[in-house]
C-alpha cells in the first residue's frame, strides 16, 4: 500500500466527519434567502483548503463567491486545476426524503444528504486526495490549484467572467472535473465525449388576436397547424433529422468505440422499463448507447398554443410556440446549426404567418483526449483506487464548465466522476457510497503522484 | 302602413323603456352569485309576456329557469315557436366599457348595454312584434309560443331535457330563432346553413415521467415530436384535410349559392386587415366566404407539452396534447368523422408511444330550407320591415339550439337575426341599433300576418 493510500485510510473517520460538516450547510444557490448559508459554506471550504495545505481565498462574484486554493511547486512542474462546486439543488420535494436532507445520515455504507454526490462529496474527496499527496512528501513536484464555485446549479453565470479575469491565477496544464459518475458500481469511467446543445424557440404568429374558429376557420392560416407542419418537416423517420446539412459535420464513431460501448453492461430491457415506454426508438443502424452518446438529436421540449385547459374551446390561436433543442456531436458547429435550423424553419413556413426564431443557447460538443500523459496517469490512478482500469464513455448531455475551460483557457478537462448513476443527484434521498469518497481521495492522490514520475 | 307597423311606431318610446328595464338586470348565467338576478329577470320576462297577451309561466330547470308564453289560436292554425335567451355574458373586462354595462345608454341611435344585442334586444323586439300582431286583430289565426331560456351563454345544459319533457307544450310548425345578425347594416339576412363541430383531444404519451433530453434524447420517441408529425399528417396543402374519407360526404356548393355569395358586399382586404394576418389563406378553388361558410376545416385549438415558461429547459416531455376541432358541412356525419379522425391519428402514430383520443363534442351541420311557406313569409316580412328582401347566408359556426329543436322536435328553424355583425356581443360596449329593435318588431308582426294569409 502506498503512502497516499495509507494516509487516506488512517483518516477515514475524520474525512467523513468533515464532509458531514459541509453537507449540513444548506447552500442552495437558487434561493435568494440562502445567501448567508452560501457565504458560510464558502468560508468553511476555504478553511478546509487551508487545512489541506493550500493557500486559499474567496473570489467574489456578482452573486455567490467561488473558493480558490493553490500550492505551487517549483518552476517547470506540471499544474493541475481541480474544479468542483459547493452549491446544491433545492431539496424539494421535502416530503419524499427519508432523512433531513441537511443532516447527513449513514445507512448501509451510504451517506444520505443533499449534495452528498453532487458535488460536495466528490470535490471533497479530491481535496482529501490532494491533502494525502501534499502530506506524504517533502517538496511536491506538481502544482495544485483548486476552484470550487457556488453557482453551478444555477448555470454558472459568473464562471466565464471569473476565469477570464483570473486567467493567470487559473493557468494550468489540465483541469480535473470532480462532478460525474462511474458507469456502474465498481466500474469507474473516464468521460471523453460530451454533446453540444442548441436551444431555439420558434414562434409562429398569425392573427393579431385569438379568433373564433367557427367564424374564421378555413380562411386564415392557423399558427398551430402551421407549426405542427414545420416541426414535422424537420423530422425524418426513426428520429433522423431532416434538415438539409444537419449531419454534414457529424464525426463517425470509430470501430474501437463501437466495440468498447458494446462491451458495457447495459441492458436495453431494463432501460426501457425504467423509462416506461412501450418500445425504445431511434436512428437505424445504431445501438441505444451509440444513439445516446454519439448521435445528434432533435427534441421538442415544449409546445404551447391556444387553449390548454380542461374541455373544449374553439379558439383559432393567434400564435403557437415550440421550444426545440438539438444535442450536437463532434464536429457539428452550434452557430452553423442555428443558422441551418432557423433558415429551414423559415423556408418551410408559408407567407401567411410570421415566424420568429430565438436562440436561447448554443454550445459546442466536446471530444477529449483518450490518451496523452494526463489520461494515462488517470487510468493508472483509477486502477490503484478502484482495483480496475476505467472504461471510456461519453455522455448525452453537456458540462458547460468543460466548454468554459476549453474556450477561455484552452485547457482540456479530465472527467473523473466517482459518484454512481443512481446517486439521485437533484432528487430526494441523494447519497454517495462512503467507500467511493475514500476511493476518490486515493484516485486524486495517486493521479498527482503519477504526474510527478 | 299596416296596422302592425302603426302599432309598433306608436309605442316606440314604451318599447325602449321596457327593454332598458330588462337590460338593467345583470342576468349573468355563468356567475353563481347572480342566481337571484337570474330569477328576477325571468320573472320580468314572464310579466312582459303577459302584457303582450300571452299566457306565461316559469319552467324550472336544474340551474336557471326558462320562461314560456303562448297564445293558442283555433285548431288548424299554424304554430310558431319563438326562441330567445335572457341570460348574458359577463361584462368583463369592465374597464373597457364607456358606460355602466347594466345602465343602458343611448348614443347616436345606438343603445349600449350588456345583452343589448345578445339577446335581450332581439327576443324583446320579436315579443313586441307578437304584441302588435295580437293587438291589431280579433281572433288571431296563428298560434304563438315563446320560450326564452336562461342558460344559452353557458351552453344550454338544460335545454334538451326541457324540450324532451315539454314536447307537447313546445310542439309547433317552425321555430323562429331571434339570435343572430344582418349581413351588414340595412342588409338583412336569413341564415340557412350552419356548420357542425367535432372537437377531439389527442394525447400522446411516452415516458412515465419527463426526462432529461441529454441523458435520454435519441433513444426514446419524444411525444411532442410524434404529435407534431401526426398533426402534420392530417393536413394537406392550403388547409386541405388529408385524412382519407374526410371529404366523402361534403355537399358541393350549388351554382346559385356561389353566385349569391359573390354578390355580397365583402371586402377581402378589409377582412384581412381586421384579422391582422400578412395574407389570407385557404382551400384552393374557393372564395373566402365559401371557405368560411361551406368548406369543412381542421383547426388546432390548443397545443401543450413539456416546458412553456420563459427561457430554456431541456426536458423530454412525458406527454403532448392537442385540442383539435373540425367544422363540418352538410352532409358530413359527426360520428363518422370522429371515427375517421381517431382511427387516422392512431394509424399514423408509431408503436413507441400510446395515443388517447377523447371526443369532447360532436354536432351535426345544418342546412335549412331556402323556400317553403315559412321562408317565403319571412322574406316578405323582411321586405316590409327593412325595405328590402334578405340575402341568404350561411355561418361558419354552429347554433346548438337549432340542432336541439331539429333532433328533439323535428322542427326546422328560421334564423332571423336583427343585430349587426359589429354589435360587440360578448365584448365591451355591446350595443344594438335602436331602429333595428323597431324593425325587428315589425318583422315579427308581419311574419305572423303572412302566415295567416
Amino acid at each position: 500500500m502506498s503512502q497516499v493510500e495509507e494516509y487516506v485510510k488512517s483518516r477515514r473517520k475524520k474525512t467523513l466527519e468533515e464532509l458531514k460538516e459541509i453537507l449540513r450547510i444548506p447552500s442552495v444557490s437558487t434561493l435568494e434567502s440562502h445567501r448567508k448559508e452560501m457565504l458560510r459554506c464558502a468560508q468553511l471550504v476555504a478553511r478546509r483548503m487551508k487545512e489541506t495545505g493550500l493557500q486559499s481565498r474567496i473570489l467574489r462574484t456578482d452573486r455567490h463567491p467561488a473558493v480558490y486554493g493553490e500550492r505551487i511547486a517549483g518552476s517547470g512542474s506540471p499544474t493541475v486545476l481541480v474544479y468542483g462546486h459547493y452549491d446544491v439543488q433545492p431539496p424539494d420535494p421535502l416530503g419524499l426524503w427519508r432523512h433531513d436532507p441537511f443532516e447527513p445520515t449513514e445507512e448501509e455504507g451510504l451517506l444520505y444528504a443533499r449534495g452528498a454526490s453532487d458535488d460536495k462529496g466528490q470535490f471533497f474527496a479530491l481535496l482529501k486526495g490532494i491533502e494525502a499527496f501534499l502530506n506524504t512528501r517533502e517538496g511536491p513536484r506538481v502544482s495544485v490549484k483548486v476552484i470550487v464555485e457556488g453557482e453551478e446549479e444555477i448555470g454558472s453565470p459568473s464562471l466565464r467572467a471569473l476565469i477570464r479575469q483570473e486567467r493567470a491565477l487559473l493557468s494550468a496544464d489540465v483541469v480535473v472535473v470532480a462532478d460525474g459518475s462511474q458507469f456502474a458500481r465498481d466500474l469507474p469511467a473516464i468521460t471523453y465525449g460530451l454533446k453540444g446543445l442548441v436551444f431555439i424557440e420558434a414562434t409562429v404568429r398569425g392573427p393579431s388576436k385569438d379568433l373564433h374558429s367557427g367564424a374564421y376557420g378555413g380562411t386564415v392560416a392557423n399558427p398551430a397547424n402551421v407549426l405542427a407542419r414545420m416541426l414535422a418537416a424537420c423530422q425524418g423517420p426513426f428520429g433522423r433529422v431532416a434538415i438539409p446539412g444537419f449531419y454534414d459535420d457529424v464525426r463517425s464513431l470509430e470501430a474501437w468505440e463501437r466495440e468498447e460501448f458494446a462491451k458495457l453492461p447495459f441492458r436495453e430491457e431494463e432501460y426501457r422499463e425504467e423509462i416506461g415506454v412501450p418500445k425504445l426508438f431511434g436512428e437505424e443502424g445504431f445501438t441505444t448507447i451509440e444513439r445516446k452518446w454519439a448521435r445528434p438529436t432533435f427534441d421538442l421540449n415544449g409546445l404551447s398554443s391556444g387553449f390548454s385547459g380542461e374541455g373544449a374551446k374553439t379558439v383559432l390561436p393567434a400564435e403557437a410556440r415550440a421550444k426545440i433543442s438539438m444535442r450536437l456531436v463532434p464536429d457539428q458547429d452550434p452557430s452553423k446549426i442555428v443558422r441551418l435550423v432557423t433558415d429551414f424553419l423559415r423556408s418551410v413556413a408559408p407567407d401567411t404567418v410570421r415566424v420568429d426564431c430565438l436562440t436561447h443557447h448554443a454550445s459546442k460538443p466536446v471530444l477529449l483526449s483518450r490518451d496523452g500523459a494526463h489520461v494515462r496517469a488517470a487510468v493508472r490512478a483509477f486502477a490503484r483506487a478502484f482495483g480496475r482500469e476505467p472504461v471510456f464513455v461519453r455522455e448525452g448531455g453537456s458540462i458547460p464548465v468543460v466548454n468554459a475551460f476549453q474556450e477561455e483557457l484552452g485547457l482540456e478537462s479530465l472527467l473523473l466522476g466517482i459518484g454512481l448513476p443512481d446517486d439521485d443527484a437533484h432528487a430526494p434521498n441523494e447519497k454517495i457510497r462512503i467507500e467511493d469518497v475514500y476511493r476518490g481521495a486515493v484516485l486524486m492522490g495517486a493521479f498527482l503522484e503519477g504526474l510527478e514520475a
